[in-house]
């Protein structure tokens, strides 16, 4: 199975208002709760293409008992770890009227050392069984600044594969321990680089330590930088849709690539059409699979003829 | 015991921000949760007082657990009924820059006719052990239109003297039932018998059946007409603060009152005090004890020479 670790995850709730009065009291017209964050979504997107997977991070209160829920109801396999902390919530509030979204977020809980001691004890049970990890999102307050570093050497034990997809300093700590592959968005890219060019900057990253870098660089497709070589991988139309979730699809893609020792140009281009399909989805961990089938042959993929490329 | 329902009861969470930004991505401060709706206030401020009570309404889902471990942090005893659908929540958000509330409000379950006639059942029981019943606030979907005319004739039918705090439809279908006092506030008033003078509006509900009406005119005080009399009641000096729970003060006020058999005059003063003291603490169900013990002495309580005083 493909083990997902959420750090920070969240019930997303999502409130519709006829039209949103700040300032004033609003009723809201109907509500629904899932379980968000990045993990969860990566693994939503393997368990819809068939795939084994697990959930685990912290979860603990209300909150998490209705995580739990969710996954339960979404038939998603989870050993999410109990803590006395309360998950946090992700309010959206859709007004209905404007088209327009205002998002709360919940700080959660801050995770106590002896919690962050107990997730490395389970994650480490949990990798017995695990073909690859996955570790997904931001850290909660309290964790370690390296802790995605951490599991990807505790992954390593275990000789199982570990893809992160986090940003700032959690992702420049885990580069030392060699991630299988890291996957920054081009902003984070930058960000964690000081590089304007998201070639070179993804070169600096596997310079830095990272078996592969895979950037996603919003409609205009993914770039790869890897032993193998670097290529750039391009949809062949744009869809409308919402954004979020998109690169968890590609995270999704890109380690079964990694399991199943794909060819990188077929993995980029499923990564790229199920990015796609999960764009054309109207909710996060979703994809539409009309969409994936039918952008899987048609995603172009060139070689990157920089000094890196071949 | 004094019992309390609140068949609309809601967990009320507050969330601070720095600064709300419409359609942006909020991160938030910190939260709270606390047990809501108004027949808990009551019982807050009984229970402050010494005097024994005991919540009652529906619960479910996560939030209704939440509720439940509030009012027993606060030494709360409830015997709320377990319902399968969630607890509703209001979210209060903070600005704390500029420093108003935007308010948004779960519709809250709909209550199935088997849920409702399980609630009568438990009111019965419940009411054995009952010196007053207080019924408060809005009726929660599915309810029928007399839930509380319903209720106060099974008040009624252990000897136990019943108070309603309702408007609208909710009210004036409670008022045949001849509850033994009924709250509204000034709008309340003029919304269910169409007349703007409070006196007359208020002697118009005594004619429909209530026993007694008092009607809390904010910072002008509160009026009585009943079957001994009618008065005025004023607070001796203006206090800034939050009004949320200043009416179900003075309805814990007036139902002591009524258990105790107080001279009216006194009961009006001590409900004019309590609300005076509930503005001046920041939560809704609580009182500042000082403020409540320094204006007691101080409220003016005048009859009123209208054709329905003495």
């Amino acid at each position: 199975m493909i083990l997902t670790l959420t750090l920070n995850a969240a019930l997303d709730v999502t409130y519709r208002v006829d039209r949103l009065r700040p300032r004033g009291s609003n009723r809201v017209r109907s509500t629904a709760e899932r379980a968000g964050g990045k993990g969860i979504n990566v693994a939503r997107v393997l368990h819809a293409l068939g795939r084994e997977t697990v959930v685990t991070g912290f979860a603990g209160g209300a909150a998490g008992e209705t995580l739990r829920r969710d996954l339960a109801a979404a038939r998603l396999p989870e050993r999410l770890l109990p803590i006395a902390g309360e998950t946090r919530r992700t309010v959206a509030v859709v007004d209905e009227s404007a088209g327009d979204t205002t998002i709360l977020l919940e700080p959660g809980p801050a995770v106590p050392t002896e919690d962050w001691a107990r997730l490395l004890d389970h994650v480490d049970r949990l990798l017995t069984q695990a073909s690859a990890a996955v570790f997904s999102g931001s850290l909660p307050p309290g964790a370690p600044e390296d802790a995605y570093g951490r599991l990807v050497r505790l992954a390593h034990a275990h000789r199982v594969p570990a893809v992160v997809d986090a940003d700032g300093a959690a992702l420049r700590a885990a580069l030392a321990a060699g991630p299988d592959l890291v996957k920054p968005n081009a902003d984070e890219l930058a960000a964690a680089t000081g590089l304007a060019d998201p070639v070179a900057a993804a070169g600096a990253l596997v310079d830095a330590g990272a078996g592969a870098v895979v950037a996603s660089l919003g409609p205009d497709g993914l770039i790869a930088v890897t032993p193998q070589g670097s290529w750039w991988a391009m949809p062949p139309e744009q869809l409308a849709g919402n954004p979020t979730g998109a690169g968890d699809a590609a995270v999704a893609a890109l380690t079964l690539g990694l399991v199943d020792a794909t060819p990188w140009p077929e993995r980029l281009a499923e990564a790229v059409a199920l990015s796609a399909a999960a764009v054309a989805a109207p909710l996060a961990g979703d994809f539409d699979p009309d969409v994936h089938r039918r952008l899987r042959a048609l995603v172009d993929v060139q070689p990157l003829h920089s000094q890196r490329s071949s």
